[in-house]
């Protein structure tokens, strides 16, 4: 049994301490808030559950061997380290830190120390994340041509991160599991419509060495909900909404060919196929107790995560670059150099 | 009444044909194209409309006082050109030409001739754009702070326009019409991916002084339809779906309000408001039944159309700083100056 | 080439003509309606095409080989008998007749005069009826259990016909196609809100002698259009959304298992499957196209056609029931008898 | 502080725990179920609450001032008789018990012991249902023409009630509470496709003395989940789709206008207005939370809950009519007298 504990019972926190409690092999032995009232709850619906104003006792108490960040993103540079040099286990919340540079440190203490490092990108988790990578890494799917991404909504406004770092991480984590590739350079824009605030809106587009363009569309400011991703490829076309309850995802029997006329020879004619939709049967399962048991065997069978630290220094990296470009309107901006560290291929 | 010829029988031909047929104060009396099948058909719908497939026997048919050219966008400067001198009206399918210089010549001999020059932006006319530019110019709206619009299908690959010209531009038109700025940059990315021919995807975001942003997602590779438009003001938001049947316009009682937060005294904090949504009826006549009827209207009334060579211009002009745009991987591309023309404004 | 003429041309009639006119091997030779300005439409339109308001001259036209009846059901079992009489193939609007004893007499003369007649059920000939037809009488399908259709939207009240002879037959018909199986009884309960006018709402139950159920709700006062039909069998089901564009029909690869439980002796357990969903692609093609083909067909070879005469009657005898079944307030009206006529089964 | 034990803790209970154990005035006190295992995991989520096999230690408990009822229906009538004799206010599941005498008997004690009955009639607390029954009860709605529902999906097959008791009886509540009338006679059918079971399909029609109907369509073996009410007015018409997350209840100003046309002097003209359309805001508060206040408000000042055990009974009464009319095929079935109870309308 794996005593666990976890700092940080703010918006995402009463999800992790509810799926921990109920993940076999996961036991959730602290809670640590610098929010009085908070604990208080904690203690209503967990009595058995320490609780307390000062992380330091989680860090500190030898009986745990696992905590989980759960805090302001400014701030997790600074507990993971503690958290990491203390000899634990560090489940760490999205985006890994602020910049690629903390992102690395932690990588190289976590294998310092010989301990687990998960960063939560909780969609690589999905049945429907999951069964996208089954389907775009078969034979039927062909070339990746695109991927266009769509997550608006009249969200939370948060002061201390941008829009970005909210929503498009969540594209940044899907892509880096879905392909084998990284891209080469982003372009992004964004704005902010109130003075002094992080952007609230953002158009990005990634591109890699072999064409594919992958398009996120970002933005706190819409009307409605959307989250819809759409994949092209050469033999298949995928559509992933992820508000739909029962059909999440369809598969499109929709490709392209090239038809030789030899009466044009000059010219190229695209010929289109058109045919049957598939929507495949998605495993329902809660993706954080996916993530939480997949946690447990990275720690007892010695595994790095499928969310390892690596993967998360990669969504820091492109998080500074579409910053980057975004400072320049849109300018693309390269991310080479960024998979060497240290002499070697960080994956 | 005004007899009207059409040239060019082949996608859009037959829908001016059959609108123009049935407006009141226009007669189609003579179509031209060069392929005789197309007249054949003409023949058996229309048997006393002309055909041929000369144009040139439209043009010097001096008992004609309009043309349309429907041809490829490659021979609308010299068509159009031909048109106006032999002073008739000109009706000019969209884009105007391939090139910001053509387009200037034409609006010049035009009104060197006193003719009307129409450019068949047809979304314009529709029911749901003239609603949204009522909604947008009212005063409930507030300040316009995006524009986010995705047209994207499985559509024709074409070998003489990407899919800016094929696609965005209907976004140019509206976002002309709708707005009483012009866009002072615009930044694109765009791929093709067969070598050799046109972009079939892009991403657009054009700037404007008033620090409004316009996104364009437009991609022939799409497995599904979509034509979504959102607009986000401070007071309301508009959607705007050209695929619902019954309300492809809806409005929501959604804005942001700053709050101050005496406790917080060094931090601007953004609240929510969220209220109901209104779905206006839209006027359902068909658009180019309204713009034929505009058109008499013009010509009868020496007015200038809704959508006329300056703004065709204005159209063209955002093609070609898109295009250069693409070329530099989303590099901003200013468009100023674009709109003073031989010492004065355009419009 | 078959020569066609219409009588009618109100709602329905132009659909006719504009399909006929296109239909290799039909020629549409005269078009009749009491209408003078309805007979100038068909000049503008068609002006080799021979009008008049005496419908008398298409029938005594020697030159005419069919005609179709596209008048008000009152008119249909005089003007179709006329038809018949004078050795013309008769093309019949839904519903076929008033009542059942007038559509025998049409069936019975068609016969004598050795002519075809097909009854207008269009829906037979959609690319989504005949794939659901090719769906439930595959082998995957199982035991049909139940037919649940929902027409409902703000119409056109009608005076000389109630909602279930405008809405109601194309269920009678799709069902009379879709099964082998002739229904027992039906349940019918409907409701008129202004006095005097035929029914504008019902409720219809058909019972079949397998345990199948079929469920039909039709409505003239619905503020949104639907178009929806599910049909459930024992290994798989079906959706079909008529105003859905590109995905009609899906079929659900859910179905029924029943477990054996030794625990459990006395009961018997439903257990579920759940499965992948399967949009097939469909035939885009008019249905009055497929339909005016098929015409021909039964014309030059002597076949009968798939909505024939006595499909037509069918659906007028089901109309009887269903009317007899409202007057009762949902009272069980049995069918029986019904096929049977003149000592033999008519089908 | 009212102090309510849980007797169940199946699919139901948990939901109630949850939910009494954060409204403010109600504190779970304790948990009865037959199953150890289930009291197990109370224990582990709510350390603090008394656990037992015995639900007539709940009873005699006299710290408990009320009971929650959430076992099979059958067990209804025995547990909430014990309850209320026990001098307990009294929270009962849905359906109220198996027969309309028993519901009788209930009503009859709780008001002899002059304790509290609410019956679990949820969905009158949700946002939606208020909003639609303000809209309907003001001005602006007119006269109610239809109800009409839908409520299908793959759900549980469950042994000892019939897909009515399941699902119909959310319509038969609502109804209750949108309409100040009570039905005169329902119309139902059903079949159960596996021998043994109860009917697993339904459709039922009510009728009421204005002529309204109401029509509910219920089925377990659908593949997908609909739950979607039509609502018509003679000015107003409302749909309620429950799986809608953010516009529910849409509003349609639309409704009929009888013309009187002097040239058509006996005939009845029927106009149709068409207009916008309006998606209130809706009270998103979990409606068992709505409903555990509103039970606390009843207890504490003495007040007749919205849900009482009347219209626990009216349902009741309309269940055994349904069953009625669903064995005689349709035929309708009276629900006379049945609002008439020991000499006083119960209401």
């Amino acid at each position: 049994m794996i005593r666990i504990g976890v700092i940080g019972y703010g918006y995402w926190g009463p999800n992790l301490v509810r799926n921990f409690a109920e993940t076999p092999g996961l036991s959730v032995a602290g809670v640590a808030d610098l929010d009085q009232k908070k604990l208080d709850i904690v203690q209503k619906r967990y009595p058995g559950v320490k609780t307390t104003t000062r992380f330091m006792d989680l860090v500190e108490d030898s009986s745990l061997d696992a905590i989980a960040v759960a805090t302001p993103v400014s701030t997790h540079f600074e507990l993971g380290m503690v958290v990491l040099k203390a000899g634990k286990h560090l489940w760490l919340e999205k985006p890994m830190t602020e910049t690629s540079q903390q992102a690395r440190q932690l990588v190289d203490e976590a294998e310092k120390q010989g301990r687990v490092l998960i960063v939560d990108h909780t969609f690589i988790y999905t049945g429907a994340v999951r069964k996208m990578a089954e389907i775009i890494k078969g034979d039927d799917f062909g070339n990746v041509f695109y991927y266009d991404s769509t997550r608006v909504n009249l969200g939370l406004f948060q002061r201390d991160v941008s829009v970005i770092s909210d929503l498009a991480v969540h594209d940044f984590s899907i892509l880096d599991y879905l392909l084998g590739e990284q891209p080469l350079a982003v372009s992004a824009v964004g704005t902010n419509h109130f003075p002094g605030t992080p952007e609230n809106l953002s158009y990005l587009t990634l591109f890699y060495n072999s064409g594919m363009v992958a398009h996120i569309n970002v933005n706190w400011l819409a009307p409605v909900k959307m989250r819809q991703i759409l994949v092209g490829g050469s033999k298949k076309m995928i559509t992933y909404d992820d508000l739909e309850p029962s059909e999440k995802i369809k598969v499109y029997d929709k490709g392209i060919n090239f038809t030789d006329d030899p009466q044009q020879i000059y010219q190229m004619r695209v010929g289109y196929r058109t045919g049957d939709m598939w929507a495949p049967r998605l495993d329902a399962t809660e993706a954080l107790r996916v993530e939480g048991e997949h946690f447990v065997d990275c720690i007892e069978n010695g595994k790095s995560p499928l969310t390892n630290g690596s993967l998360g220094l990669r969504v820091v990296e492109l998080i500074e670059a579409s910053t980057r470009s975004m400072k320049e309107r849109g300018r693309s901006v390269e991310v080479n150099g960024k998979f060497m560290y240290q002499g070697r291929r960080v994956a």
